[in-house]
């Protein structure tokens, strides 16, 4: 008998025969033997509905604490409706919110982060033979307000709710059947991959892929928790997250990642001094701009150089403005910048320990006379940034250049 | 400084622009130097449109701990949404849910009884300078469970919160501006009442007017809240609800209340032995239709009689039928009735010590050819059923009769 963590998206709830659906899925994996909790989101919409009634009343200034009570309604609707729809269906089940098993996070309200889950009630009712369904995506701070954990936050609700109840599976149900060597649509012979590491599913829900929330795959891999992600529409075995040691298949490169959601920009002629790096991304975060890559190259001779780096495409125009004053004042001669380009990566724990992966990576855009504007790397990533126009080429050039279309025992090794 | 809390039902919180009117309300009193909490219904509309999302799921058949868990949403939206508007108009603002200040109930979800509030919290916010805001309607039960309080919940909510914060007022916001004689659509003279004891407006609320739930009248009575029933939509002093003792203008009458709801059913030729009322009534408690008035005479000398009373109008065929059998096996000749029948009754305190109201009442009724089919009296009230197409004109006659358009010194005693 497992102890099983269920997921389902705001899709999968979306309609009343939807939800009569994920009933049927948790029971079936109840009439298998295991302890099943569930999880879910609000009815698809229902969020956006609730968030316009509190923009539409206050004109987008409101206490958060407030907006927090109001769109928490949309997952406690979703919680009750499913409990019915699993007790219509003959298995007793009972329904909780965030504060009432203790999703106790901090007060930052509409993006808290969770501090403990207390699963001795939810124990309890498994033990009794129900099914317990868990409202997504909520919680309570230490002064009793309710809380919520912004978008995405079921996804770390379920893997929260698992490490606190030692599940044996974390299943995600999502509208893809599993984890991708790249996106099916733009390489069709792009291949599931059965299982994944936590740290390149990291790289990967950072780069773009919008499989899993970046947040409930750090805390998956904090706590060591079994993460499944599998198709709500269809049966499977789906892509298991793991630990890098429980990953069978030592390939190099398991992935490649893509993201046309930023832009670059770069300061030009920059003095060589302390603090102008500081002052340049100071203003930025000033203006709550998130700034991703960065690179600065050593400065040449003549003393100054060049800074570039990623911001997102909806904060592009704002940076470049912002930037103008403190860049000239520091004696920079220009800020120039590219909204239309995209990033580029290849991720793979193996790479780690070859080096040859940069050389083929380069080699084969190059064969495709794809120009690099930048380069950046971690341990298990090389991103590169290009022309967007050329982004669906460069995935395909290189998913094939690292023959992830075929299974990994039959790849060629540098 | 007065201590005052505020209950507005869904229409008045209906709309994002409603919202506002009562969040400036709130704040009306709140400047005026009051500590000021409101409780609000759902928006209208909404509870509605969860029950249906229940009812169209289940078929019907479902567990009411979830019901209550869907349907308590509908207040937590209103209170979020009320909070923000009054934060927006300038004054600092706290919501609060039935389980957040402690509402504690027995566990009969949908329609839990209180036993409990704690007030702590909310009196520490009202320290501090904020409006409080409510949820009506719900509660927790002591293991922990969201319950609802039933259909016009929400007026006892602000009753029992207004008693546990020992309130100088708890002001019911309507869509009528006070209590008035009698329905002033059928009796354009109609006044409205300044006070009105607990035990008068009692009556009145189970006879049919439909200003105050009658739970909350009898909570406001345990705990002597001082209940004013206000206008929503204009300014004005409203009704006030208070002890017998501290209405001043001690008149005989003060309303004219009427019921056109009910239906009549008469046992006929009943045997004069024990049991056989209980043989009736059982029948009918068992289906759950609850009975109102009973009249039985004394037997004549043929050893048997009838038995006559009324129930709800929607229970009026299921009644009839149910009875044939058992009513047939203990020997009554027949099952008669009438469902196109009205009750009307005279309210006053002061007709305990005044045997003149039923003379004048039946000579007024008799002077109009309005024939009595049955009579019920209680300490404060005389009750008539007659004829349904004659209750306007008895109502009118009997206004007038009391001189209840006149000020009450104006009034002529018997």
């Amino acid at each position: 008998m497992s102890l099983i963590v269920q997921k389902y998206g705001g899709t999968s709830v979306g309609t009343l025969d939807r939800i009569r659906n994920v009933a049927a899925r948790a029971i079936k994996a109840h009439r298998a033997g295991n302890q099943v909790v569930v999880t879910v989101s609000a009815m698809s919409g229902e969020t956006n509905r609730l968030v316009a009634l509190v923009e539409d009343l206050s004109g987008g200034n409101y206490s958060k604490r407030e907006y927090d009570v109001v769109v928490s309604t949309g997952e406690q609707v979703s919680i009750g409706l499913l409990a019915i729809a699993i007790e219509s269906l003959g298995v007793p089940a009972r329904s909780y919110q965030g504060w009432q098993v203790r999703f106790v996070t901090d007060s930052v309200h509409s993006k808290a982060r969770i501090l403990d889950v207390e699963s001795e009630k939810i124990r309890a009712d498994l033990a009794e033979g129900r099914i317990v369904v868990v409202a997504g995506f909520q919680g309570m701070d230490q002064e009793g307000s309710v809380t919520t954990l912004g978008r995405g936050g079921s996804d770390t609700s379920a893997v929260a709710l698992a490490a606190a109840l030692e599940a044996d599976f974390c299943d995600i149900y999502t509208d893809v059947d599993g984890v991708y060597t790249t996106d099916p649509r733009i390489v069709p012979k792009a291949r599931k991959l059965d299982r994944i590491s936590y740290e390149e599913m990291l790289e990967m829900a950072s780069l773009g892929a919008k499989v899993l929330q970046t947040r409930s795959v750090e805390l998956a891999m904090k706590y060591n928790v079994p993460v499944r992600v599998l198709s709500s529409l269809e049966e499977g075995t789906g892509t298991l997250l793991t630990k890098e040691d429980d990953v069978m298949e030592q390939v190099v490169v398991s992935a490649i990642a893509f993201n046309r959601d930023e832009a670059q920009i770069t300061v030009q002629g920059v003095p060589d001094k302390p603090g102008v790096a500081a002052l340049i991304f100071g203003t930025l975060a000033d203006a709550n701009i998130n700034v991703d890559m960065i690179i600065q190259n050593i400065s040449a001779s003549s003393g100054d150089t060049d800074v570039t780096f990623t911001v997102p495409k909806g904060d592009y125009k704002q940076a470049l403005a912002i930037l103008k004053e403190p860049v000239g004042r520091i004696g920079a001669t220009n800020v120039t910048g590219n909204p239309d380009i995209a990033k580029v990566s290849v991720i793979g724990v193996g790479m780690r320990s070859h080096s040859g992966v940069a050389r083929r990576m380069f080699k084969a855009l190059s064969a495709d006379n794809i120009n690099i504007r930048m380069i950046s790397t971690s341990e298990i990533k090389i991103s590169v940034v290009i022309d967007e126009k050329y982004m669906e080429l460069a995935v395909r050039t290189l998913h094939q250049a690292f023959e992830l279309d075929k299974d990994a025992g039959d790849r060629v090794r540098d």
